[in-house]
């Protein structure tokens, strides 16, 4: 038996106008804000509004496609420029996120060879559609892959929010979860709240709770204990950037829980498209770590906890090396015991 | 060189008054309360203004001290009727809190020869000043014992507030620290946050500032990072109870860092006076764990960080299994590789 989730998409496209849910105002305000213009679409981007890589690039590229319909163009030629134009603006709004050049690039391309406007704009719609389709099919893929490790009853960990809000639809990490509630398998999770900006508490917790997903929120520091007397089977989680050897830098946390997975003899797995995978990179050591500021730590919303000046060390990502890895969980397929060699099979 | 700390004490006894530093203030506001009446000390301590098993020991005695000057007694009699009545009254405001009962206990029996209203007064002021002493005296060989396991320059992790202003002075897991810093002996600290009351945020943070310890806060995610980049060399921690055979209940997250300590093969130390040890339990298994209110996790303050509704769970402690400690660290000495025998050698 199939469920409809009753989780909504973060993004969606409505013809005149792109419902977006206002991941800033989580979990406390659930609001779906509409934007109407190309300025509408770089402010949600810029302030955060919408957050993931994949999510960010699907209302990039609805971005366009909302644009073009107030293009006053007489030429394939003029609308080629002004969508140009318009996919350099949004490229503005967050300069190092690849998936959104990716996808803006996805839909600029996608009109290379009209020669008509009125196919062009239909070009642009379908291609911003088929990026969001993909993103869902792949998630979907990697939730049913992810799926295939977990029994029944399983006690499941995660950290962050590699969530559905972050993609089209699914998730990766936490795609394996949303199924299970489709497919009426029950699976119990457990989600790290995510210090200091508390993904797991505001987002994952949230997004859970809204597909019926049996969830329960622990504090980062709660894990160990957690493991040991709720009998967590496996621990799942999701990637910003995956090495040729499978070294895996993610949110902050994820290096002690693969230390923790492998004290307690439990499987600890990496959940991600292959598009995560930078090849070009040797190992981890080779993958920068952003130091963020202190105010994260110090302060929670407006709240001080934690004396004037304090020294303060603030890493937002940590690198798991691939020893500690299980299995990097893919579209592709399963990438068990993941090492240059194992990574190259599934995903070539 | 022996330097004087410029970190105050948690209670002090002035003749007339307690001078109380108001632990619920910290870190945002540094405030020394006077605390004039038996109700004072008892609003205090149930207010959780004085936190720390030794410091609510020591208040509670100091308590007795300052309420016998307005007894209107005429006999030795009256006066030790007086002082059991104020002790069952301040027994009441923790009622599971061990040093508090102890210290009280004490005090009243320091007059149990007493003779005549004069003598009985002297000796109940000079009991809760020794109270006092001996646990100062305590936190600095605990401390000195703790400093001879570091070396120059080392830097060293550590949870919650094992801290001076817990204590009579020095602390037990911050002791060292405070020492090094009276002889000149660099350190670095990386205090972990500790939610989720954060302890570690708001009291150790400040503490060892106060002192001039050069300390660095980092939320409790990123202990495998933190030890890893930053080559950390040990850790230590308070302690809650020791059970016979050395396991540890301390604060939750303590047994996380036990576990990482072990991956990155770094000495794992819990620091802890000989009154902290219950020998009448075998081991951990024993040790019931308190689980709080929901709120402590979903709240911080005012602002509201999880869903409503969302399930938590909420374990105050957690329990590590004494293979995990290569040494607990008491004022009797250091206790390497605990276990029955082990420990017995240096308690008894």
């Amino acid at each position: 038996m199939t469920h409809t989730l009753t989780l909504p998409r973060s993004v969606e496209w409505k013809e005149t106008f792109i419902s977006l849910l206002d991941q800033q105002l989580l979990p406390n305000t659930v609001e779906y804000i509409k934007l109407h213009t190309l300025q509408d679409v770089w402010d949600a981007i810029v302030t955060l509004k919408v957050r993931g890589a994949p999510a960010i690039g699907i209302t990039a590229a609805f971005g366009l496609a909302l644009s073009l319909q107030n293009y006053d163009v007489q030429t394939i030629e003029e609308f080629k420029k002004k969508l140009q134009a318009d996919k350099e603006f949004l490229a503005s709004s967050r300069p190092t996120a690849v998936n959104l050049f990716w996808a803006l690039e996805r839909v600029v391309n996608s009109i290379n060879n009209a020669i008509s406007i009125n196919e062009a704009k239909t070009l642009v719609i379908h291609e911003a559609i088929q990026i969001q389709a993909e993103d869902e099919a792949t998630c979907y893929r990697i939730g049913d892959y992810a799926l295939s490790l977990f029994n029944k009853h399983d006690r499941v960990m995660t950290i962050c929010n590699a969530g559905s809000i972050a993609t089209a639809y699914y998730g990766t990490a936490l795609a394996p979860f949303h199924i299970s509630k489709e497919r009426d398998i029950p699976l119990k999770v457990f989600a790290c709240e995510t210090r200091p900006v508390l993904q797991g508490a505001r987002l994952t917790a949230w997004e859970l709770q809204k597909s019926g997903v049996d969830v329960t929120l622990i504090t980062d520091s709660m894990a160990a204990h957690t493991i040991k007397t709720k009998g967590i089977n496996a621990i799942i989680v999701g990637a910003d950037r995956i090495a040729a050897n499978g070294d895996t830098a993610n949110k902050i946390g994820t290096y002690g829980l693969a230390l923790l997975a492998k004290a307690f003899n439990i499987p600890f797995y990496v959940a991600a498209p292959k598009s995560t995978f930078d090849l070009s990179i040797a190992s981890g050591a080779e993958i920068p770590i952003e130091e963020r500021s202190a105010k994260e730590i110090t302060h929670i919303g407006d709240v001080q906890v934690a004396p004037d000046n304090i020294s303060v060390y603030n890493p937002a990502f940590d690198v798991t090396p691939s020893e500690f890895i299980t299995a990097i969980i893919t579209e592709h397929g399963i990438i068990h015991s993941p090492s240059v060699d194992t990574i190259k099979l599934v995903l070539n």
